[in-house]
């Protein structure tokens, strides 16, 4: 019989840029006791997000950490800047990624392909501590 | 035991640009009987879309709608322009942010973050009325 | 009594850019024997993605495969280039776009509106076979 299983997870990024946590998510999953199912994983903040993305290649990457840089860049002339020039960017490259991914899980392990990994995307300098609420409905 | 429930929520912009409609979803969230759970927003329409954003700084809202004006702009050189110049932006708009969100509920309520909203993201002028789906399964 | 169903769908595009697959998750949900519920599309891949876009006009899709190559375009001065010069523009299409989609299902079919349909964007030039997992929530 389906059943739901809730938590909650604090990360903080070493750095701004990518950062996988993956292995947290799927060291979660092991022991929720749902082998089949949706696991859903939502970011509480409007100034870090979510991203699925290429978790072999560090210079894909730093590709990727440059693009949203370029085109979401500090110095342009924002409105809002009431917590300095990473605010208004953080919130235009969360806008451009995710809040929220879902994610099938089959055999107690997420159906990524082999070169996905799940990232924490954190656009303020100061890399404060994250909330993620994960959310899994399965059996 | 686990179920299910759905609704359908016609929505009205004031003007294009960003509308929360937050207390909407946690409105009909509060009369559905579910306290733990997921919600899924789901948005029927290609030239409007959906978007967690700051729900507090109406100069971060400006921004993200001045930004999005920005790089999807009106008067490119689109073949598309059936219904006008803001047809094309419109779906180049959407296709940057989102046509669904999943959320989790807990305790009757969204795990949204305290400067989070959900917002209609709006891209045609005239504002017709749009038609979002609601999903909800948990207990 | 809620279940779920899952399944594994392969897909190869006729070419880079959108690629309409509407009818085959249509198809699925039909014979899934789930009227009402939740299903989700997940794109198991970092060079490919999803989107809900515009459905009948032709233009609409080339203009948003053009845009696409305006903003991650080939050619820019990247450092991940591993697989050809398609290769970092495809992860940044596709961190642009969505590798997960979740669309609620009544009476057996996607409450999608009218001009919505459900695309594989293929951002590789030589449009490997892409595998897509499904998971339906439902009864």
């Amino acid at each position: 019989m389906l059943r739901q299983v809730s938590h909650a997870l604090a990360i903080r990024a070493s750095r701004p840029g990518l950062h996988d946590f993956t292995d947290q998510l799927a060291s979660w999953l092991a022991q929720s006791g749902v082998s089949e199912g949706l696991l859903t994983v939502f970011c509480r903040h409007t100034s870090a997000s979510l991203l699925i993305q290429e978790n072999a290649a560090p210079a894909a990457r730093r590709d990727l950490e440059r693009y949203f840089e370029r085109i979401a860049p500090e110095g342009a002339d924002y409105e809002h800047d009431d917590e300095g020039p990473d605010d208004m960017p953080a919130h235009l490259r969360s806008a451009l990624t995710h809040s929220q991914l879902s994610i099938p899980v089959s055999n107690g392990r997420m159906v990524l392909g082999t070169w996905q990994g799940v990232f924490l995307f954190e656009h303020r300098r100061d890399t404060p501590e994250r909330h993620i609420a994960l959310h899994l409905v399965g059996e």
